[in-house]
């Protein structure tokens, strides 16, 4: 394989399929993500493809744990439209959990709860604000650049919202809606503050707005007026710090290892409102944020407000922003409706992919501190290389030896590519072989990520690529079929596929780490309740048609063998487990009245309705507890 | 080992461990359930241990599936408090999908579209009758004795709901609330008319009440009153055809090979109210139904009905059946709080397992109709073994060669034993050794079930165990632990331990079968829905304030670019999905309208809202379709 197809004639110049034509991408597009690959795509991308790995190459490989194995690494998974966070075990792949975060969970009672209808957020009457949800992307806290187990953030795309996830007890116990935002998508934290050295840990989650509308929200449909916010979310209060008004649009986001400096890829510098005025530029856009500047503008009160949010809204546009030594952002260009940008772990760059650009673009964060500092004239000369890799490059996760894995989605692959030589490449050395090797993968990758691979301590092991069709690699099951999550050895030089996993669609976005870096609690302390029930206060109390039932639960028993309730009574209800034992969980349900939640070791939790309905409701539990869990049960008798 | 240790003086008299006192019972299977087992039970439990299998036996042991290697059977698992149905790929374990049933769905928009709407249920105001369910038992409809591929049930205890799904789309299409009915909990399809030969298949479900509740349900806390219903539900048009008046409650539900009859076993004949009342009595019961007499019955007009039901009710308590010539019902004692009754696939016996008795009692379906002939006088008679196997036994499976698997909670085991050595043991034949083997599972297995288990085509080749606590086995991820499904090798003289897999809590029951019995449809038929788009239709028609917007999906393109409303218009927007390749599935989501759901390949779909919140609001694809997935868009503005 001569060495120019090897990297595919990328740096020299503009090759035949470096920007492909609107009309032919876009039908072309649609073709090869629906059935197998079209002969136009299969015959630009075979000349480039390394022969398939056959064999388990390095320590990796050994992915089928034993009955009662335990993974080495945990997995934190979007769970997507479900609205929640799941949570894998690696090599295996096995779900161990999923955690509810936007979207009502039946099992638990998220929605049911008081204590968790607060976390998601109601209406004036009570009732839950949003019940569907649109999760993307979850990254986790760090301290020195590795993850220090205390957090986890998650995105909803659709109601513009996101939610923190405490990784001791692995439950989600904030949600903050963004102001003056639609299609959220981007999400990332800091990984320490960009002034104080002391500060060397998460106290910030960006956050990248997709769509551009009025502000605030006015009905026009004059596009011109529409603009995108970038958005900084305190990581302990949760409390919107601070918003930064921008041309275009936001897509990912990623953040640099000394805090300096965050980015989101721009796909919609046009801020076009149809696909065609999307992506009618030859180049958009990875936009950098200056944090200690914006900071200290909205310090020193250089922002403004839009409708009824209080949030301070910086200007980051590029007319608001012409020398460089005072900007707030910097626009460097890429090409084509970049998607992904991703941090590598030597904390160097920055690498863009190009989806509708077969490439990806490198970029020195020390070039972009320099052109803010004044050292360097044109923002463009921080790329370091733009190298041609493959049909629809979308993310990119890394080993910590100097290779990026990039998944190709029109060419179903994943690339491994060396940037150091990527960087040579494009610098001049014609014979600066950056491509390593290709896997195919079954079919259309979008998000890639490795294990450890957004730190300092990336390692190089597992892979997981998130696959949007899995065809016919599971059993049909109707029209709809599963995603296909895949693993992949990469601790040898050839990538080997370990195994396919079938996932409902749609995960997006995931990190992998090593089980150490979490100490999960299997027990809750009860004191962390102000309504722990405690023995000597189970009983009903009434004021008026407010009534009170307090209970606590004990294998095999609920305290209260029955109460009485008046129709038309308001009843809180509230229920402390007193069991001890790690996963000695009790649930509660109340037929026809809509309640099932659970309590776990130490849990208290509160449900309130309205007794509408006379009759004798057997209240049971509902998770297995003893060989009594059957007969578990308290009579709700609601008198007429 | 001795054959008195192995068959552990079962049938000889009462032993120890036989009938344990109520006391006792309590606090070991308290502690048993939840912490390393007790010196009490360990003792008990480890004289008849066999030494565990360290090796693979048979064919069935390769599940690690190759990428790209399909699975074998498919498994329908209960969904648990999840409200759904889960499908797997077995061995591998892979799931594969999840149907929404009882609870909503924010990936596919179950409980958010008109349609799905229709088929939960709505209360007046147009919201949702139930959000949360609680799904135990799913089986699947016969023929000959085997599955036929049309129609899956899954019950939903907390509303007494069942569901139907229809295995050519894997969707729910009819859900049905039972009347006068609390703690719905039992379900079993019929395997052919007990009087129709030409009706080999199944057309009846039959649903167990657990709880009793006053008829119609009216508060008194006098539980003399209260009363079980045993249900039929029509397979086909999904109405409950009739229900039955017994004494006692329902738990699991077994229907016979010849139609003829239906069983549940009771683990409440007492009419208890507490758990120590449950459990006074030292036998309880498998109730039997005469199904060709309950419908003759029926149609004679001899029933009556309760409350706003129009159910024909039939009298099936002991006062009102004291002849068994003319008997509706037959009820065989069988020891303590039995749980568990399953046909064996030979069509002979039903197996109830005894839970707080260590036993499992097999009754003869032909000396039940013998009884119900009058040529028998006791109906006991019809026991034809009551052996012991170890504590709590719950479930039983089968593999098609005369031996019976039955999950042991307390003792975390499974014991494999031959049925006909049982019988021999039974009559009186001391060297009959009927247990064959025992495996220690990880823990507290409730249901079990192996490969076509249910049906004349046991094949013995692999079962699952649902365990209750997985305790150690997986990575800790808080309280809340996964539970346990395990896979294990039944195809030699001894079981192999292959696979623990992870589950949200409680899948209870489960079916697993070949993968060739069902013939899953990939694309819809645009025919089939009502409301469908054709391309020319596709714009906004008014009538006053109510206002219908009828748009297609094609990737990547909405065919309508942008839609106008005015504040406090009535929406109802219809969705067609042009697409015709499978999988090519387009979700649609409105942001702040809580609006979310997909089309399948021509699929349509409806949602109905107020336009209450002014503004310009993208809505967007949320599903995967193609390169300029991101770019696929349609602005709807709200005129203030």
């Amino acid at each position: 394989m001569s060495k120019q197809n090897e990297n595919r004639n990328a740096a020299g110049g503009i090759g035949r399929r470096q920007f492909l034509g609107t009309a032919a991408m876009a039908s072309l597009a649609g073709i090869a993500a629906c059935s197998d690959k079209g002969a136009a795509v299969a015959s630009a991308s075979s000349e480039g493809k390394a022969a398939p790995a056959t064999a388990h190459g390095g320590s990796a490989a050994n992915i089928h744990l034993k009955p009662g194995e335990l993974d080495t690494y945990y997995g934190l998974w979007s769970g997507g439209h479900t609205g929640d966070m799941r949570v894998l075990g690696l090599p295996s792949g096995r779900e161990l959990l999923r955690i509810p975060c936007f979207v009502p969970d039946a099992l638990v009672g998220w929605g049911i709860t008081n204590e968790s209808k607060k976390v998601m957020g109601t209406k004036p009457d009570g009732s839950l604000r949003y019940t569907v949800g649109d999760t993307h992307h979850t990254h986790a806290s760090y301290k020195d650049g590795n993850y220090d187990g205390r957090y986890a953030w998650i995105n909803d795309k659709i109601n513009s919202r996101i939610a923190r996830i405490r990784l001791d007890y692995f439950i989600c116990d904030k949600i903050t809606e963004l102001p003056n935002v639609q299609g959220f998508h981007g999400i990332f934290p800091d990984k320490r503050d960009p002034v104080d050295p002391a500060i060397n840990y998460t106290t910030r989650v960006f956050c990248g707005a997709e769509f551009a509308i009025p502000l605030p929200n006015t009905p026009t449909d004059d596009g011109t007026k529409y603009r995108s916010l970038f958005s900084c979310v305190d990581a302990e209060t949760m409390a919107v710090r601070w918003q930064v008004l921008i041309d275009g649009n936001c897509d990912l986001v990623a953040t640099s290892y000394d805090g300096k400096l965050a980015a989101t890829n721009q796909y919609n510098t046009e801020n076009g409102a149809h696909f065609e005025e999307m992506m009618s530029a030859e180049r958009d856009a990875c936009l950098f944020f200056n944090i200690a500047r914006i900071e200290a503008a909205v310090k020193a009160g250089k922002f403004k407000t839009y409708g009824d949010s209080k949030v301070p809204v910086v200007d980051g546009t590029h007319a608001a922003n012409p020398d460089p030594k005072t900007a707030l952002t910097a626009y460097v260009s890429v090409p084509k409706n970049p998607h992904g940008v991703n941090a590598s772990p030597d904390q160097k760059y920055f690498i863009c992919a190009g989806k509708l650009s077969p490439t990806c673009t490198v970029i020195e964060l020390s070039k972009v501190l320099d052109w803010f500092d004044g050292k360097m004239e044109k923002i463009d000369d921080a790329i370091v290389a733009e190298v041609e890799l493959g049909l629809g490059p979308l993310h990119t996760a890394f080993d910590g030896r100097g290779n990026a894995y990039t998944t190709l989605f029109l060419d179903s692959q994943l690339v491994k590519w060396n940037v150091d030589a990527a960087i040579r490449f494009h610098g001049g050395d014609k014979n600066a072989k950056y491509v390593v090797d290709r896997l195919d993968v079954q079919y259309q990758p979008g998000h890639v990520n490795a294990s450890q691979s957004e730190t300092i301590a990336a390692d190089g092991k597992y892979l997981a690529v998130g696959c949007k069709f899995s065809k016919d690699r599971f059993l049909p099951v109707g029209p709809l079929h599963a995603e296909n999550e895949q693993l992949v050895d990469i601790s040898g030089d050839k990538m080997v596929l370990l195994a396919d996993h079938p996932v409902r669609g749609e995960p997006h976005d995931f990190v992998i780490f090593k089980r150490d870096l979490v100490k999960p609690k299997q027990v809750y302390a009860m004191d962390d309740f102000p309504l722990a029930v405690s023995p000597d206060k189970s009983g009903v109390t009434r004021e008026g048609k407010k009534v009170t039932v307090r209970m606590t639960s004990q294998a095999p028993v609920f305290s209260l063998r029955e109460f009485k309730l008046k129709k038309g009574d308001e009843v809180t209800l509230i229920l402390t487990n007193l069991d001890k034992v790690e996963d000695l969980t009790h649930g509660f349900a109340i037929p026809k009245y809509n309640v099932n939640f659970i309590v776990n070791p130490q849990e208290t939790a509160s449900v309130t309705f309205i007794a509408d309905k006379p009759g004798v409701f057997w209240c049971y539990c509902t998770h297995f507890c003893h060989a009594l869990h059957l007969e578990m049960r308290t009579r709700m008798i609601v008198e007429a």
